[in-house]
């Protein structure tokens, strides 16, 4: 892969990119540095809101844009209280691209897309994505059941979610949820998405702000530890920890929502992917954590990934 | 599609079939038409023995074989009382392929090998598959958390257990869960696996025994319709009927295992798949019966299949 390489879809050409990868918007750990290097790499970078208050997103979206000059975008869970905010502030940065999770593509869709930015929602359900496109976005991300943190109660999983939405839509379809190597990367184009937004495996890089012991945490993960956990409350995937059993437990014997609640608490995922606290945090990672192996740079990902689609597809044989 | 056709892989090589599609074991689903069909259309016919008593399923072989002369295998979930009795019958009317499912690989494996049979393990790990290449198995079912009926407790997907898998043997991999098209098909292939086992497409064809209203309820069931139940039990994916309903109020106010079975009783996929009662029964369909609409033969699913397959890889751009 060098310089001047592309791997062309509907996705790259809408957003300018080289390479149909987005990286996902991830709590304390899509800061600027980290979307500065996958923008850099060809791909996407995304300056994830969710954690950080006004003044710390705006910093980290100069950060970003000091460290690059490539296509660059945004990502805002809508439920959090800033976010009429966070639209203000990265629009005042000169943001075009934003990606928006949990809540109604109606919102800030029309206005953004007047001021010529690119909108994408992130959905769970072909349901959402009529519903986004009607909206007027410019893109979907389909998300399955697999992907790390906060997902849909439908429990659609990526293999059945991207061809539902993908035959629900006209507008380019992202597919997200267990998508770690070019093995993914060439099943999600397989199914008719346009691109793929990788979270769990750019959690894992020298450049995610996510603490090391976290980031370590990813690697040590084996096949069937996580679990999608919480789901009276908020439905979010979950490395097996000492929390997390706790929350197993507390569910297999039928405790309310309130009781969840009040066992949650605040800032567990603070506590893990900032603090490093694997025991009592929230470890917010996808299945493909059990596919990971080493932190390397962010770079090397996406071009390991470019490496590993090319082989895969090579590998498809022909009917006779 | 003709006659001739191929689509190559190490599957077909071992099993001597035209295109690296498994139908699977299904109850009350799979009996000798439907597998017969299946191997007739250039798949892999499977006659599931998990509904049958030793004397019907003797009878299902025979009509399997009086059906076609391509071929065939048996489908045997080994924590039945009548598993003992199942391949003794299956030998000596010369089935010589067997997928096994629900039990240890190291059972029948050595013996079935050294009478020359082809062995499968159906498997919902990567540890499992380990244990199934260690006892002689020559393939593996990797099967994902979005396949219908009875699953592995560790949710793995079908987009992250397949590579997973893959990477652990040596041996070839058979993609299994939200397979239903030829998208599905280039899906599973550019992740490593060998070819493909589909359920619930084939349980609404034409010459599936599954009672008319049951072939219909997969045809309207929409997305999000299924969960993975009786997890206490012994995981099920069902359709969210009255009873399955029932179920998930059941286990969310903290039922025990004890109550669950006590709920399932006796006879309740034979109520729904055999018997047509949509609301009492157990309705075992995968998360891909949002994408079926139709009933229709089970040739034209596989015509359909590979024609939807040329198609996807196709689309699957070159880096430049």
């Amino acid at each position: 892969m060098t310089e001047s390489t592309l791997l062309r879809t509907r996705l790259t050409d809408l957003l300018g990119i080289r390479y149909p990868i987005v990286q996902a918007g991830m709590i304390w750990v899509s800061g600027g540095k980290l979307a500065a290097a996958v923008s850099n790499a060809g791909g996407l970078g995304l300056v994830g809101a969710g954690s950080m208050r006004p003044d710390t997103f705006r910093e980290q979206v100069r950060k970003a844009k000091r460290l690059t000059d490539r296509p660059l975008g945004v990502n805002m869970p809508l439920f959090y209280k800033y976010s009429e905010e966070w639209v203000a502030i990265a629009l005042e940065e000169g943001v075009d691209i934003f990606f928006m999770s949990g809540g109604s593509p109606a919102k800030y869709t029309p206005m953004l897309k007047e001021r010529g930015c690119k909108v994408v929602q992130v959905v769970g359900t072909a349901k959402h994505a009529r519903k986004s496109e009607a909206a007027g976005c410019d893109a979907v991300v389909a998300e399955g059941f697999e992907a790390g943190g906060h997902n849909s109660p439908e429990e659609t999983t990526t293999m059945v979610l991207v061809p539902q939405v993908v035959d629900a839509v006209s507008i380019p379809v992202i597919a997200a949820g267990g998508i770690g190597d070019g093995r993914a990367l060439a099943a999600s184009l397989a199914l008719g998405a346009s691109g793929v937004q990788v979270g769990t495996r750019f959690a894992a890089t020298t450049e995610s702000s996510a603490h090391q012991a976290f980031k370590e945490a990813i690697v040590s993960a084996e096949e069937g530890q996580t679990r999608l956990l919480l789901k009276k409350v908020i439905p979010v995937r979950l490395l097996l920890n000492p929390f997390a059993r706790q929350v197993m437990e507390a569910e297999a014997s039928g405790a309310s929502k309130e009781d969840l609640a009040e066992l949650l608490g605040s800032g567990r995922a603070r506590r893990a992917i900032h603090e490093g606290n694997l025991a009592e945090g929230e470890i917010e990672v996808g299945q493909v954590s059990g596919l990971i192996r080493d932190i390397r740079p962010a770079g090397d990902v996406i071009r390991a990934m470019l490496t590993e689609y090319e082989a895969a597809v090579k590998r498809l044989p022909a009917i006779t």
